[in-house]
């Protein structure tokens, strides 16, 4: 039987089968070969793509927008909350229920856990969930898979290193749980008070993912393939004086990667503010560039599949 | 002599002709049925539509942007007053001067009454009026009679009634001068502050539409084919206890469609709040959603048609 | 060896070869031809460009966009940069890092000076500027010369007037340079307070531009082809009085035209306040409508250009 997502939500990435996993990598490789000397697609030509962003995420939006372009299809937003009919007290469910009239993919944004399943119950076009708050945040997930794997040939036999907050980021959340499905080692890295969630250590673990931890990102460097970097952000510190004591080692500069693993791969979900100097920004693995443009090709092989036009 | 809308401006109803009303209804339907299957129109491939809202309105904005698109055209929004030129003290004719040089059809929504006509007096691209404010909201009302007729099969013969506040419903105003062109009876359903107008009564009995007056929903129901059910706004009563006391007479639910008259279908201009239960949603009658979706193909016809593409 | 714009950032004026202004101002009028009648030309199919909008420019912006729409092309926008990651202390350098792997050409606004030259120092796509601040405005001065060309047929030989806020006007500091490179004489019309920079006027003389400076707007119009209008701003002002005491000098009537040269151009970079009565739109040579519209057709020229699609 075929791997098929047509018709189907992209919600989670938990719930996708390792065959749609490689179909969703294949597709969005394909694409990206296809479209290459800016060659003209027309996988989505006549379709629409609502962008409904209940939530301000340029880059997220921006991503998808382009991608559905780039199949030529077309694009309505909504990217101002503040003027949209959910301040009149509408409920979400009602306001998807409209849009699906206009649209034939949906792809959304909510500040709320659980909107995106909410909204995609409600309609019968697709629903992408482009971040829902304290949930899940798919699309970058796969793309961040779909970097390493470019950069790096494959996932497979891979040492992967998280770095800065893993309490609060759901990016890394997501992306933990799609690397636990390959044959990886993962070193997380972070101070004391930003360590991974027990409880997604734990289904690591029973997962049969090999874990460390470390507070030392120079030693986590010098063991890993890739290391993918995220922001600390003072106001998650009591104490300000706790944020300025723990910042200064989480800066990715030159001298780490000289004495890190030999090409080594640096991720970052953007935007960084002061996480790897620029300085890094030369080095050929400095991937973190490509890593947010490879959200194009992926967020492409999404739109293509659910619409079944790939 | 044929009927034509090519290069008119689309501002009110009341000034269409039976023709144009009838040309406006079956372009409707006709793209309507060519666009099915997710097929691709080329109807205003190369045109231009410049969607000007001084005034947000999500909903309606993007139901003229989707519109367009399913028409193979492009669309360029300006969705934020605050940024746009008016700030700087220009005229609205100056603006839409301006504009009429970027695009070949203009969508305007503005809070003052009279200034779609102004717009359309200064320029020579179409003009159609997306509301203004307390004037016509003339897509509105023909997506509405597109949508009984849809339903229904015909107009003529119909009991409607519209319930709610017939006061203040810039939609219910437009929508009643519609379909008094037609073979209609009427009933008012509405508490005694919120009255439909006595001017707009007058007008309607002088064109021979039987109208009746009723507080009470439940037996408009009874006697009707179709219920129009607006919102009721708690800023409209000086007295919170005369609203609290009022709009739970105003909320329709399944027991009362199960007392009215078989089939009865209930339309809604969105976005509810409360007036009409959820419970209702699964009614086969409950006709608000597809209400909202048929904004879509009545905005290609207009845009066709005052492109002379149709 | 044959001129081209191929890859080439558009970020200033003064730059430009008279070759490459003499190609943009020519493949302007063949784009504006061969559009003529709504036909749909294709060659920016398959194409995004990313309106990256640092500060509000609606008129410059819905410009840009149509302009690429008309050349089959699509769109993405960053319109409010309160909700861009800006916001959260991301550098512009990286910020259009990541747009360039979304779009093949980047439009930019910002309001710091020199951010369109460090934006396009960032990044391998073509980068044309909208506006930096104090800096530069070339594609309204583009479009400016182009007005001047069509409505005169010509640029050499002419006399224009340019008048108003000639000390705070960065358009009118674009302008002048350009109109430099021709056989041109200049006449400065302004109070004492808002007069030409020095450093400006001394540039122009020692390019051997003949130019004359008055108060007397009426003056300079007898004796010239071409008026440019700009907004005096009461903001300019220390003393209150001392604006209203100006301001009435520098309103545009029809007797002031009567009084000047006979068929004398009339242009404004719009919006304008009062700057020219509206009793003046009637006149033949009213052209800053006609000078708004052609942004349309010279950004189409950039763009094509810069794409190699032209």
């Amino acid at each position: 039987m075929t791997t098929d997502l047509k018709g189907k939500h992209i919600l989670r990435t938990d719930t996708l089968t390792d065959q749609e996993l490689e179909l969703i990598l294949t597709t969005a490789a394909r694409l990206e070969g296809e479209r290459e000397g800016g060659r003209r697609l027309e996988n989505m030509a006549g379709q629409v793509m609502a962008a409904m962003f209940f939530e301000p995420s340029t880059r997220t939006r921006l991503s998808f927008e382009a991608a559905m372009h780039r199949l030529g299809g077309d694009v309505i937003t909504i990217a101002d909350p503040k003027t949209s009919s959910a301040a009149k007290g509408e409920s979400l469910a009602d306001a998807v229920k409209v849009v699906e009239g206009y649209a034939d993919v949906i792809v959304m944004r909510h500040p709320r856990k659980g909107s995106a399943a909410e909204a995609a119950e409600a309609v019968s076009v697709p629903v992408i969930n482009g971040g829902d708050g304290a949930g899940q945040h798919p699309t970058q997930a796969l793309l961040d898979v779909y970097t390493i794997q470019k950069e790096k040939g494959t996932l497979d036999g891979l040492t992967v290193a998280l770095a800065g907050d893993l309490k609060n980021g759901r990016t890394v959340h997501s992306l933990v749980y799609l690397l636990a499905r390959f044959d990886i080692d993962l070193i997380f890295v972070s101070p004391d008070q930003l360590k991974m969630p027990g409880h997604i250590t734990e289904d690591l673990l029973s997962q049969g993912v090999r874990v460390t931890h470390t507070e030392d990102l120079a030693a986590a460097m010098r063991q890993s393939d890739v290391v993918y970097m995220t922001r600390i952000q003072k106001e998650r510190f009591a104490q300000p004086e706790e944020y300025e004591r723990v910042k200064g080692a989480y800066v990715l500069d030159m001298a780490m990667i000289e004495q890190a693993t030999e090409g080594i791969t640096i991720m970052h979900p953007l935007p960084r503010v002061n996480e790897i100097k620029e300085e890094v920004d030369g080095y050929a693995g400095a991937a973190y560039f490509r890593q947010a443009h490879n959200g194009v090709p992926v967020r492409m092989a999404l739109l293509a599949l659910v619409a079944g036009r790939d």
